[in-house]
C-alpha cells in the first residue's frame, strides 16, 4: 500500500522528470511512497515527437517508474509565462493532492525557459497553498535539474542514493520509454555519466543530486549520518 | 549506553561549542549519542576571566549538556595559524576518535580569526584522516555560527529541532557557566534571540543552525520529509 | 512641522512595512521626517481578517507610527506580477511625491511572491522616474526584509539604531494594530527577536537593517563613523 | 586644528595608499581630519625605485595630502604572510593610536598577495584590538581597491565624492609623488579615470569607491540621504 | 565581401548597442565581419529627442559603424515584458538571419528594465531557436554593459582589445551621431574612460568586456594565448 | 619541432595533472606544444604507492602525454603551506621559462589542502614574475579541477575539445600509469564521465574544462565563434 503522503513532481516537458530526477522516483516508488506528477505541456514545441506520441510515452515512463501522471494545461510548450493564475492554480493542485515532498525544475536562469518558470511557480504555489484555506505547508520543496547547466552553483546538493540494485535500471527503462527524443541526442547517456559523477563523488555507484528551498529541519543528527564522501 | 558513533566538537576557545552549537550538544547527548569536545586554547588572550577559571568552566558546562572534553595545545588564543602540522594533528584526533560527525566554527571571514582558522583546519584534517593509515572517513562535518555573521550566506542551513522539553534549559545552564564571560555583554540573550528566530522561520519554538561542508546523502527522502517551515 | 523631504515605504500587504522596517518608521517619524505609506492591497488572500478591519488595521498602524497612508490598486493580494504599467504607475507616485527615500521589500525570491515583485516594481519604478518629465530622482532605495529569510544574504546592511527611549514600543504598538494577523503566530516577538540579534551585534538595544540599492554617497567619512559593532 | 578621532590607514607599499584611496585621504584631510599611514614595506621588490627614493616619494606624497606616515616592518615587500604575530603587532598600532576609521586593501586574492595578505591582517586586527587591554573598538574598517580587479564583486560600495575644488588636484600631486613608479605605465592616468567612472555612476565629477567591512549604523536615515545617482 | 556567419547585435534603445558594445561593432565590421542590429524601441520615453530623430541617429550611427540596422515593434520604450511572445519572435530573427555570434544587454537587474528584460528574452530566443525548425544552433552569446553597473560581477570578461588604428575613432563617431542624448550628460566620456580602464588592465589602450552566457569552447589553448594583463 | 612558448602545468601530486587535465595535456602536445611538468611532491603520504613507484608513474604518464617533469620540494605531500618562499620559487621558475600559459590546481576550498594551496601559490608566483627583473608576464593562468567539487561554482568555463582521434585514448593510458593509486577506485572511470558531461552538454563527445583566472584577451571575435552548446 501506497504512504498516505505523497511525493508530488512537476515537469514543464514530457520527459523532464525522468531526465532530472528519475532515478530518485524510482527508488522512492519501490519503497512505497506515492509518486504523483503533473505534466505542464505535451511537448508541442519540441523537434521530435507528435503531442500525441509524447503524452503516450510519458504515461508508460510513469508506469514504468510507478508513479501516475497528470497533464495540466498552463501556456503550452515554450510559451510558459510567470502568471500569478498559474502559480494559484498549482497551490490550489498542492492544497487538493497535500503532499509532504515537492520537486520542481531548478531556478537557474541558462536552461530552457519553460523550466525555470515552472520553478518558481512552484516555489511560489508552495507558499501560496499554505496562506487562505484550506490550506496545506508541504514539508519541503526540492529543486531538480534537468541538465547539467540547470545545477545551481555553491550549494552543497541532497544526495540520494541509486545504487540498490534494479534502481538504474528502471529509471533507464522511464528515460527510454521517451524514444522520440532519443533520435538525435545522447540524453540517457548524458544522465547516467552526471549520476556516475555524482555518485562516485560520495563513494557510491550512482547518486542524483536535489537542491533544497528551505532549511532541512531535524529532531536530531541521527537522520544525515550516513554520508560517505571518499574522493 | 552511549552510541559507539561519537559527535566530536571543536572549539577555538573555552567557549565557542556551547554559544555556537550548544543546544544541539545537549539534544544529541539527552538523544544518547556520545559527544566530545576539543579546545584549542585556554582563552587567555581574552578580556575577562584567567585560564584556570576558563578551563574550570569549559569542564562544568561540558559536564551540564552531557558531554566529555579536552584541551589541546596549538598556538595559544588569539594566535592560531594555519599549519600544516596542526592540520596534520587534528587530523590524527580523528583518526583515534573515529567520530561519525564532526562540528567546527565557520570559515566565514569577518569574524575572530581563531576561529575561522580552526574551520579550515578541521576542514582540512577531515580530509586527510581519510588517506594512509589508520584512515578514518567520517560522515559529515557540520559548521557552526558562534556569532550572527559568522552563518554562512546564501545556503539553506540544516536547522535541529530544539523544542523538545528540557533542551533549552540544559543549553542556558551551559551558557551560564562560562560566568567570566558574561559580566559585560549579553551573550545568552543574543544566542537564545538567534535561537528564537531561527526557531520561529520553521515554525519551532527554538533551533540551532548548522552548515553542512559536503553534500547530504541519503537512502530516500523519507529522510528528509519533516520540515514545518511557516512564515 | 514635517521634513520637505519626505520618505516613502511601499508595502505589499497592509502589514509587509509595520513588520520589515516599522522601527525605522517610528525613528524617522519622531525625528521629524514625513512619512507616507503605499500600500499595495488590502490582504484579501490572506488567512485571517476582512479587508475592511485590515485597512483599519493598517490604518490604525500607520497613526500609531506617525505617518500617513493610502492604498493603491495593482493585481491584489496574491496577484501580484511585474508588469510595466505597474512600474510607470509606481513611477508616477514617486514624480508626485518626491520621496528622498524610498523603502520597498526586498528582491530575495523565497518569501511572499507578492514581496519581491513589489521590490522589483519600485527599483524599476525609481529608475524610470528620472527619465522624461517631471523626473525626480530619488536620493536612495533601500530595501528592507519583512522576514529573516527575506534579508539579502553577503551584503553588509546599514543599520538604524532603534535603542532611542520610545521607539521599540511605539513600534511595537504598531506591529500589535495588526490584530488579525496575530492570532496564530508570533510575528511580534520574532521581529522583535530579530531587531535584538541585529542590535547585539552592533552594541547596541535594538537595531533594524535597511539594504541600499545603489552606493552610499557621502561628502567626507565624518558621516559613517557611528558604528560601534562589538562581538 | 585636527580632530582628537584620527583616521589610520595601511599600504603594503609606498605607493598603494596613494593609489587606492589618496582621493579620500585629500578630502578628509582637507576637513580637519588627522590621517596617519602605516605603509609595511620600503617597496624593495618593486621593478622601478631603490628603497630610499620610494622612502622620500612616500613621505613627499603624504605632505602633499596633509597626511603623516610611519614605516612598519613586517616580512618586506612581496615576502608578507598572514601570521598572528602580524596581527597582534597591528592591533597593537591600533589600540595606541585609538582611530575611528580604519583603511585597508581590499580582501580579493587575484591582486599582488601583499595587498589582500596585509588587507586580511587589518581585519583581523582590527577585531583583536577590541579584546584584553587596553581595548579600542574602532568605528569601521573600510578596504581600498589598488587597482581595479581588487573591487569587491557585487557589493554596492560606498562613494566618497571627490568633487569640491582641489581635491582632485591634490590627489593627482601626491600619485605624482611616485615618480620613480610611472615611468613604465600610466597609474595616474588608470586611477583618474576610475574615479571618473566612479563619480558619473553617481553624477559626480569623480568619486571613490570604499567598501565597509561591517554594517553602517546611523542615528536616522539623514544621515544618507545625499546620493544622486543617475544614469 | 561580408563574412557569411553574421554577429546580430539587440538593443532595447537606439544608444544602447553604440554606448555598450560599439567599439567591439567598430572592430568586427572593420574586420570584415556582417554587423546587423535589432533595436526594440525608438526611444519614446527618453527626456530627450523625439522617436524621429532618435530613429534617424541610429541610422547614422550604424553606418559610422559599418552595420545594419533595423527596429522592432514588441511593447515600447519603458514597457518591454517578458513575454513568452516575444521571445519566440526574436528567436524567429535568429532563425532567418542565422547568426554566428549574438550580442544583447546584460541581466544585472539594477539598471534600466528594459535592458536586462530585453537580455532574458534574447537568452530565451537563442535558446528557444534551437528547436523545432527551422533550427539554427548560435555559436556563442554574450552581454554587453549599457552602463557600469550593468557589469555581471565577479566573472572575469572576455576583453576585446580597440587598440588598432581608428576604432576608438569611428566608435566615439558613432557615438556622438546620437546628439539629442548628449546634451546633459558625459555619455560619450563615462563610455571612454570605461575602455579605457578596462584597457589599462590588461596592457592595452582601450578594451571593452563582454560577458559569455555559456562556456567558450576551443580546439586548443592556441585561440587564448594572447592576454597581456600587466598591472 | 614543439613550440618556443610552452605551457607550465603544476601539480601537488604526481597525479594530479593527468586527472584534472591530462586531455588538454594530450591535446596541447599533439598540437605541437611544448608542455612541462612541475611536480610538488612524491605523493608520500598517500594510502597506495611508495615515492619511488609514484616517481615512476609520473614520469611515464608524462612521456604518454609527450610532456616533461619534473619534482620540486616544498614542503612534502599534505604539508604543503602557503609561503611567501614558496610562491617567490614558482615565481622563479616562472622567469626561467617563460610560459606563455601556466595551468594549476583550482582554488576551491573543499579539496585536498595541497591542492588549493598550490593553487594559491601559482596564482601569487604569475604575478609576482611580472615585477623585478628578469620579468615575465604570462599570457593566460587557467585553474584544472582534480575532482569534480573543485570546479568553480557560477563561472562559465572553457572547454577543450577532447574529441579529436586518439586524445582520449593517449589521455587513459596515462591515468593508468598511475597504477598504484587506481586498487581501490574508479579514478579514471570518474574522469571519463565528468569529460563526457562536458562534452555532451557542448555537443562534443568529450571535452575538458578550465577556469580563467583573468580576462581572456582577443583582437576579436572571430577567435571565439567555435561554440556549439546544445542542450
Amino acid at each position: 500500500m501506497k504512504s498516505a503522503r505523497p511525493l508530488l513532481a512537476f515537469g514543464a516537458h514530457p520527459d523532464d522528470v525522468e531526465f532530472g530526477c528519475g532515478g530518485i522516483i524510482a527508488r522512492e516508488a519501490e519503497a512505497g511512497r506515492a509518486v504523483h506528477f503533473i505534466i505542464c505541456s505535451h511537448g508541442e514545441a519540441g523537434t521530435n515527437g507528435t503531442p500525441a506520441q509524447r503524452t503516450a510515452e510519458s504515461k508508460k515512463a510513469a508506469r514504468v517508474l510507478g508513479a501516475t501522471c497528470e497533464f495540466l494545461k498552463l501556456d503550452g510548450d515554450a510559451h510558459l509565462e510567470v502568471r500569478a493564475a498559474h502559480a494559484l492554480k498549482l497551490a490550489g493542485i498542492i492544497r487538493r493532492l497535500r503532499p509532504a515532498v515537492v520537486l520542481a525544475p531548478s531556478l537557474e536562469q541558462n536552461q530552457h525557459p519553460d523550466h525555470y518558470r515552472l520553478g518558481q511557480l512552484v516555489r511560489d504555489a508552495s507558499r501560496l497553498a499554505r496562506y487562505g484555506g484550506p490550506a496545506h505547508a508541504i514539508d519541503q520543496l526540492f529543486f531538480y535539474a534537468v541538465t547539467p547547466e540547470a545545477e545551481p552553483a555553491g550549494v552543497p546538493p541532497v544526495l540520494i542514493d541509486l545504487s540498490a540494485p534494479g534502481v538504474v535500471a528502471t529509471w533507464t527503462a522511464a528515460m527510454e520509454a521517451h524514444a522520440s527524443q532519443l533520435r538525435t541526442r545522447n540524453y540517457v547517456e548524458l544522465q547516467l555519466a552526471r549520476a556516475r559523477v555524482h555518485g562516485l563523488r560520495a563513494g557510491l555507484e550512482y547518486a542524483q543530486p536535489l537542491f533544497p528551498n528551505d532549511p532541512l529541519v531535524f529532531d536530531s543528527l541521527a537522520a544525515v549520518t550516513r554520508s560517505a564522501r571518499r574522493f
